[in-house]
């Protein structure tokens, strides 16, 4: 590893001033400062040497996630990683980063300028600027739904979501259904591509139809519900497999609005198990990730890899949690599909997640 | 759970009768003992209540790997499974299994029979009998390089052979190398697939032509490289990746015998990293598997199926070893290439893994 006189030499400055850049003295100028950590980190420089072994910090990172709240996706993985490091020692900080803030800043750097041993990532898209930055970061990473290859340095935590995919199409198959939809979150993320793909290969293991017009996507939930969901049932789709809770529960409202009983007319699958499910209308059947077990996951492979143990990879089982709104396949054709009845007819903006 | 005088009412036998089988006394006859067995585990009675707390047994059941001696694939794994497992309070028995025990005993009643909490199962192909049973079995079970679907008490653990085909395949292309073959064992085993798949998918992400004649495979190494050597080299083949060090180190001494020079006329990989690599001639380029990370790997996932953390797969980072094995392409093709020159033909048998 590069030492301080090796980077003051390259920059032609002191090795005092590097000293002080580096911890973030504010007798140097940000420019300087700027430099400094960025020569640092091209250098391979990827820790300050601690004045003292006080503080371990560790940062979890998080984009397009909601966390706060109990019953949001990214709390339970929180308390999760939060359950196994902090008794261990570590500081654990939350820090949301919006795509901005990652375009200006190198993801190195900013880990090295803020004294963190290592992240746990959640929630990026592929598009996120610091995706890029995690090929080639020699900063100790782990991420939540996302892969990233051949990069030593990364690792990857999450549910097998193929499994839990195949779960959901052999419970629906079994229960007769034949034309079996697919209603997306947008495909611009790993996870959703990798649930998506999922999808249709379950329906060929399966030996159903793997048209790709079973399958709709849209970034927001009423674009995607207003956009697929009629197209599905007027073409007698008799069950309904959605990439997260939140689709699921729209696609049983909206359903049920358009004169469909579920699951008497059309059964709905969510996936996640958010706490909402058990009190939707009906309890939802979903695919549970565990997801304190993913929090604790990710602490373990962190740790794994401090520890020069290369964890690549770590998933869990899903699970399919039966509730009540999947049924046997009704015997016939609801009387709205291939119709153009006005109940088929969907009032715009008629969805809301408040409900 | 079943009790003991649930198995006795089915069988019709007293409980006394019952827990005597169960714990593998001498005064019940064979085929009671059996029929006792295979109802307790039918019922879903999974473990024998034990007297004491004494006695933790893990079992490492084997087929087809070798692991008698340290230059051995299995020899690591199984060091690295213990140095976790005995500090824990278990004992751990290495079981041999062939195909004949298999059909005659399912894997459960195995297991209860023998007072075993888990097993790690190493090498077994994809038509070993038990493959079957572990897709129901109860028993928690770690399967290293094979892959079992939806039943949560079985978890996978290997390295990410995809991505060390891939650091193969584009260390190659880097190095000027366009036309690529690949020699495998026999695709009868789950790994040999994933390896054999991910060479494909290799050279497109690389741009380069993958026709299906760059790969043959055999199940004995000197089939294989009888077969499918001569045919790749002679149609401008610079460079071979084998699915296994056995076979790239058989590769390059028939090479170096038919007049090629290893590495300036053909690059030759491995993969596995056995001890044997340093050592070969010239010293082999190969893709690590860190042996002793998977058996530690293998203790953990077991004892997190114990503690009801539900690891379906957890997969090592592959690493490159650059050795000697691998450089340039070289700038015109060898002459033996696309002739019929005496050079060309292969002794048959002229192989020997003792050189």
């Amino acid at each position: 590893m590069a030492t301080l006189q090796d980077i003051a030499d390259r920059l032609g400055v002191s090795k005092g001033t590097v000293s002080k850049a580096l911890n973030g003295s504010s007798d140097i100028s940000e420019a300087l400062q700027k430099t400094i950590l960025e020569t640092a980190v091209e250098m391979g420089y990827t820790k300050l040497r601690r004045r003292t072994d006080a503080e371990k910090k560790l940062c979890i990172l998080i984009e397009n996630i909601e966390y706060k709240e109990p019953h949001q996706l990214g709390y339970d993985i929180i308390l999760g990683f939060r359950q196994m490091a902090e008794p261990a020692g570590y500081t654990v900080e939350v820090v949301p980063v919006t795509q901005d803030f990652q375009r200006n800043t190198p993801y190195d750097v900013f880990m090295l300028q803020n004294h963190y041993l290592g992240a746990f990532v959640l929630g990026f898209s592929l598009p996120s600027p610091w995706m890029t930055d995690f090929c080639t970061s020699r900063t100790l990473t782990v991420l939540y739904d996302n892969y990233i290859s051949a990069n030593p340095n990364i690792a990857h935590v999450g549910i097998d979501n193929t499994e839990g995919i195949e779960l959901a199409v052999s419970h629906l198959h079994q229960l007769g259904h034949k034309r079996i939809g697919y209603l997306s979150g947008a495909l611009g993320s790993y996870v959703m591509q990798v649930r998506h793909k999922a999808f249709f290969q379950a329906l060929r293991r399966e030996g159903l139809r793997a048209d790709p017009s079973c399958a709709g996507s849209s970034y927001y939930i009423t674009e995607c519900i207003d956009r697929h969901l009629p197209r599905l049932l007027h073409s007698g789709t008799t069950a309904i497999l959605c990439s997260h809770d939140m689709i699921a529960n729209a696609a049983m409202i909206q359903c049920q609005q358009m004169g469909y009983r579920v699951p008497e007319d059309v059964s709905i699958i969510g996936f996640d198990d958010l706490p909402i499910c058990a009190y939707t209308s009906p309890p939802m059947t979903t695919i549970r990730q565990d997801r304190i077990q993913i929090g604790k996951s990710g602490y373990y492979a962190l740790e794994s890899l401090r520890n020069h143990v290369l964890i690549g990879s770590l998933q869990l089982h899903a699970q399919l949690i039966i509730r009540n709104s999947t049924g046997t396949a009704p015997a016939s054709a609801h009387p709205a599909a291939s119709s153009s009845s006005p109940s088929g007819s969907v009032p715009s903006g008629s969805v809301s997640l408040e409900k």
